[in-house]
């Protein structure tokens, strides 16, 4: 058997995703996974649990130059162990890069749709800001030059960017990254690139940290990765941020250790474990991943009026309901056992966001509930 | 043989304390303590490994209530569940509620000598705030009313208050807390208590929540609490704030989640374990730091013409060096092997602050560099 297809129960785990709702429905909204972390993961922990010492720690001093060798091994990026700076939690850097970055009177773009903390990010930063709609190329969705063009200000400053992209999962070419870089680039303004599912690419496709397209590019960046999503540790925790530029890096780092906590134990002990053992786990659960999709692609060719977006990479799908023409589509599926990622998260009502990283068994229940959600209407 | 006296390296474990110095040097600086943590804090993360799901995680359930049975236990004072607000960090709470809990144009009172953060809460918020120097009573410091008063202004709005005091261990009684609170009441300004060091005091001596004194005082006060200090786990993390004023709790919660990330799941599990079966272990730590307390004194005392304030609680001593006449008598003693915290971290240069949470045989040794480098001024 798959190691994926085993079912876990997350009941009474305190889990934010399987305490929501009651024992009838599957709840696919939040972004975890339901498999088992690689034991890797476990051994290291409870190796240092043995120490029983638990003070003030610091990073393990050889983590920065292992992760500056998974960047170049995964991404051919060559990067320096200084560029890269720690912190608990990538969300949290977003909202501080947002004020960081930026002065009072200056203007932030981002997207939309994106997932919430992004757009948040901006908005709670308290700047001016606008949410670049995204393209849409027969359900591909991808920032382009044009957009960015049509709502830059001239006290633009900040790009609050995301690839692979949440939700949807396009990861963009290099075509398309090098127009947006260019476009930074002419007008100053600084990228802060959220890849954090940049290890959980499908199909051969190679993803491309937009840093690493330039010099000129990698001077005005800050890319933030974690192995959180991947390894299925959001709850313990480390993000890093690569930034080449010196200055900005500085300011990125200013509220870590204040405002923001310095990451724990666990944390750095959990990542480095995974940097060193996790490869052929990570490789397996890709490909699950891939089957899971193209089992949920080829049930939702059959929910007809539904289409799903290009998912290049992660577990996360984005559907649109338009066609439905109902208001809530989560509703619907909900009041048949499916709890969705509400598309008003995205600024999108009538879309719903699956997270497909369950066992197939799950999968195909859940699969089978929204058939019956589509049927209902056409009763 | 006492646990406590058990001597464990902390060589090659990333220990902030331990790795910045070479191994000829004691390291009596950082505030961790030397310990294994109690074995019922190990047991509950080993047994919440066995699951190996490690996605998004809410606080226990339970957890609220346990902390409010223990407030009533320990402090007799009664609070509700919903009062409490979970933090990953008591310190990044600090530098959160200066920024919340006041506006643009208000200003600030803390206290020195005091630890750093509590000092750069106030300058890092942007507001302008006054240091309000404690009050020396034959070396024991307190805050008292006259010098609130002489510092207050009509637009204070906001009080950082640190209770044990840290550096010095002095633990306030209620009189010395009644004049504070009917200044803040009768002045309308919040009173933002540091309480971290409420679980070890000493001699008997009962430490009083400033918020419980009355009604009124609740209303407009935030506690901050976390048994990270006690159980030696701040490399595990977790803080909760304690808040009766709805609005004002309202704005403590509103950067969690956002710019300072949610507690991870071994912080919840560590602190819920030591609730529930470390009583035993902590009466135990709080009479070695006793006996410990009791060794530096007598040696002090023979130490002229050094003097150290009145310590009631904690593991962390002060020591007044003015006497000395020399310009950096933490430089002085690490020249003999011994690095304590310079005084120049708490705005007094020439003090020193000692870490007393090593077994007996280190602070022994300890004590025998610091008369060394006393006797070699008399040369």
């Amino acid at each position: 058997m798959n190691q994926f297809d085993n079912v876990i129960s997350r009941f009474n785990t305190d889990s934010v995703r399987w305490d929501k709702y009651n024992k009838d429905i599957i709840p696919l909204w939040v972004a975890d996974m339901d498999y088992e972390t690689p034991q890797c993961i476990i051994d290291a922990i409870t190796k240092r649990l043995d120490h029983k010492v638990f003070g003030y720690t610091h990073a393990p001093y050889q983590l920065k130059e292992e992760i500056t060798q998974y960047i170049k091994d995964q991404f051919d990026w060559t990067i320096e162990s200084e560029w890269i700076v720690f912190t608990p939690s990538l969300v949290s850097s977003l909202y501080s890069i947002a004020q960081q970055l930026t002065q009072a009177d200056d203007h932030v773009l981002t997207l939309q749709p994106v997932y919430h903390h992004i757009l948040q990010a901006a908005s709670f930063s308290h700047r001016d800001y606008s949410a670049v709609p995204l393209d849409n190329y027969y359900h591909r969705l991808i920032l382009s030059a044009e957009g960015l063009k049509h709502y830059q200000k001239s006290n633009t400053r900040l790009l609050l960017f995301c690839n692979p992209h949440n939700p949807g999962g396009s990861v963009y070419t290099k075509a398309e990254l090098s127009e947006i870089a260019a476009f930074c680039v002419n007008n100053n303004i600084v990228i802060c690139s959220d890849e954090i599912h940049c290890n959980m690419i499908h199909d051969g496709i190679q993803h491309i940290p937009i840093a690493s397209l330039s010099e000129e590019i990698a001077d005005q960046s800050v890319t933030l990765m974690s192995l959180n999503k991947v390894f299925n540790i959001p709850g313990l925790g480390l993000a890093w941020m690569i930034c080449k530029n010196k200055e900005i890096r500085k300011k990125i780092q200013a509220q870590i250790g204040t405002l923001i906590p310095d990451p724990q134990i666990i944390s750095y002990i959990s990542t480095q474990a995974a940097l060193r053992h996790g490869e052929p786990w990570r490789q397996e659960l890709i490909q699950y991943l891939e089957s899971n999709k193209l089992m949920l692609k080829n049930d939702i060719k059959q929910m007809q009026p539904l289409q799903m977006y290009t998912m290049e990479a992660s577990y996360l799908a984005w559907i649109d309901c338009s066609q439905l023409e109902i208001e809530d589509p989560a509703q619907l599926f909900l009041e048949h056992g499916l709890a969705l990622q509400p598309g008003s998260m995205f600024q999108q009502d009538n879309h719903v966001r699956i997270n497909i990283a369950t066992p197939k068994s799950g999968l195909r229940e859940a699969l089978d509930r929204m058939h019956a959600a589509i049927d209902s209407l056409q009763d």
